[in-house]
């Protein structure tokens, strides 16, 4: 018999919540067992939604609090709110080992401190990473950091490396993954001191828990050859955010030109199947859910802005992490 | 009248040399009046190829060279070949003021090498930064520096935002363009200490040639609501590479969709004028040409593989820099 997985669910955070939160948490329950939701928030608010819902009682929780982490509040303010706050207790929840794994689409500089303040570093790794799915020819990588920290050293560059080769065995296939160095040019020459250092010591790790492919261009990003992507925080959020606003133009585009006359709606009709397919591919729901890595418990992020769909979705790579053995396979790659 | 442009043209550099900088050339030449091409290269190949095309001998002169730089030179060794190669005798002409731009599609970082060896930098520039043209919802941005530069100091960010405001106002009209910084979060707090520095002090600066708008993210480059985007070069080249592979991921998943299946062929042929539109205006050659801003006169580098229109479009390039005065603009700027 399968574990009980006990995920600890921050219910008032991101756009729309709770109600996309406890839409996601039945959408998620309708195609898993063995999950357990441990519920925080308000119950005022909470129990009279998930009561019209189809999930069965014995597979949640709702833990009250009467306060809540605003997007607008800055870390430090959200971390003085404290205890009432739903954040913080389902942060507590993973911390006190009640929960597995917590989750949250709330304030995303707040969840770090809030996590950070509560949870112990993994021994030997010095600072935590925040790492993403990012869609590729033929499947997913993982890239990180995404922005927890602007600066990093070279040490901090080589943890990435070991953790987010863990994340992809656990959540993709124990095989040796290939891991790359995001710099401006594939040449051994190009970046500056703490790349090609770090470029160096990746060559010579001994009983390599990766395959070293060295560096990667942004444009090879997305052409599948690599399985994990390590740059520092700042370039990595950059990359991401200006990919996002590429597709974000091109799709916007595509439509008003698609739309732009009759011939055009006429034909885009006819290929509503193909278009809604592409559409589906390109899906930013689908690979909802960054995990802050570092940490003795994982810290999952949703967007804060997706959906139920996006939801349920990070509501799977929480049941992957805790299925895959995420942490013991980060402190395995470590040692 | 117009005075005479005089473009000095490396016509042995990118692939497919020299034959589609002869055809760019008379593309060019069939649009533009008051041109004179000065043409760098191989006589014993120009002369054939040039000799079938509609160009006036009065609109240019064939400069004989034996050598030329090669792709996979280093920028020492093309330097090492000094005064042989057509890139170095272009780039030359310009320095004897015979020319007023010189351009080549070939070996980037040779270019670099032997502009700054031949070409003195504009007093008070510290370093030469690569800017180019990116487009967006409602025209085209500068972004700069997309290569040139792996470490930029406050002063160096500065000098970029009078740079290319200066090429913005060249190129596109004579308004005061909005300058951004590009960041990870829009807020005063994020980023590095250069970055918050740059900053204040952008805030600060007296009879401001341009309206600075702060902060930008990655994700609304493309938006059309600043004209200048201000990085530093590692930044930007890798937020340039990953537009260039999310833009070429997504258009080839675009394709592979749209005629996955008959009814799929059927509609996109109908659709043909409405999709010609769309790639019409994603297409890279269209914002061919990056220009390297510092040095007292303007050098521009096409893309390697662009084919003969985008090397025509940066011939255009060229054109507009000159009648726009780029570096009297650059000099009244710093001053």
């Amino acid at each position: 018999m399968n574990k009980l997985i006990k995920i600890a669910v921050d219910a008032m955070g991101g756009d729309n919540a709770p109600n996309k939160i406890i839409d996601g948490i039945e959408l998620h329950n309708r195609n898993s067992k063995n999950i357990y939701y441990r519920i925080f928030g308000n119950k005022k608010i909470i129990e009279p939604l998930i009561s019209k819902k189809n999930i069965q009682k014995k597979n949640y929780e709702l833990i009250h609090t009467e306060d809540k982490v605003e997007g607008g509040d800055s870390a430090l303010a959200a971390a003085k709110k404290g205890k009432n706050t739903s954040m913080w207790l389902a942060i507590q929840s993973v911390k006190n080992k009640t929960s597995n794994i917590i989750i949250s689409a709330g304030n995303t500089g707040a969840l770090f401190v809030i996590s950070k303040l509560n949870l112990k570093m993994i021994e030997n790794i010095d600072k935590p990473a925040l790492s993403g799915l990012w869609p590729n020819k033929v499947g997913m990588n993982i890239v990180l950091d995404l922005g927890a920290n602007i600066e990093c050293s070279e040490k901090n560059l080589i943890d990435f490396s070991i953790m987010g080769s863990a994340l992809y065995r656990s959540l993709f296939d124990n095989d040796i993954p290939k891991v790359a160095l995001l710099n401006i040019g594939s040449e051994e020459l190009k970046g500056n001191s703490i790349i090609k250092n770090t470029f160096k010591k990746m060559n010579e790790l001994k009983n390599p828990i990766y395959e070293f492919h060295g560096f990667i261009e942004g444009n090879h990003i997305m052409d599948g050859n690599v399985n994990v992507i390590v740059t520092d925080g700042f370039t990595g959020n950059v990359a991401l955010k200006t990919a996002e606003g590429t597709a974000n133009f091109i799709t916007s585009e595509l439509k008003k030109t698609l739309s732009s006359n009759v011939l055009g709606k006429i034909s885009s009709f006819l290929n509503l199947k193909n278009i809604k397919k592409f559409q589906n591919k390109l899906d930013p729901r689908r690979y909802n859910g960054a995990i802050l890595l570092g940490l003795d418990a994982p810290v999952i992020k949703s967007h804060g802005g997706t959906d139920y769909i996006g939801f349920a979705n990070s509501l799977t790579v929480c049941e992957k992490i805790i299925k895959g053995k995420l942490i013991d396979k980060i402190k395995d790659n470590i040692s």
